[in-house]
């Protein structure tokens, strides 16, 4: 199995960053070809010593990562990657890997 | 269900660093109360530009946060943390929450 998971550091408008990923990302997101599964943190993202400057990380699940290229390069995957912009605005950082059972 | 995410930044010496993991910590972290499911990544965590400065991401889930927070304060919790100086020759920083089907 492979991720992408996106980042999202505190957004400048708390409720219209939700309601943007709510409404429009995250269905953009759904579309993206090759998707096994789509997660996203509910409540605060905290480090061991209290809060974290992240408001939201989303993980897509894939198979491997060669479909996590196909899926960015997919029209689906540029419009949503292309929509970050429109309510990132605490800034977005995404890593793809593969993992396995420790 | 809940996770608690170690990113370790590249080590000085990733030989060491994965035989210490492999031997040492990976034992250790399986024996934390709560542990649901403990997966590490194979292979290089990238970003979409190339290649990160991350060697190594494990993810360990329980329940809940507040499983997370018993897990920090048992022994064994405490044992795991206090090796991650032992091999994290690069830094490593965790972040935890809960997570939902988007």
């Amino acid at each position: 199995m492979a991720q992408l998971v996106v980042t999202y550091r505190t957004p400048t408008d708390i409720a219209a960053f939700d309601a943007h990923y709510r409404d429009v990302h995250a269905p953009l997101a759904k579309a993206i070809p090759g998707l096994r599964r789509f997660e996203v943190t509910e409540g605060p993202v905290l480090t061991p010593e209290g809060p974290s400057d992240v408001h939201l990380i989303a993980t897509l699940y894939f198979d491997g990562l060669g479909d996590i290229a196909a899926a960015f390069a997919s029209l689906q995957g540029q419009a949503a990657a292309g929509d970050v912009a429109n309510f990132a605005t605490g800034g977005a950082s995404m890593l793809m890997f593969e993992t396995r059972e420790a």
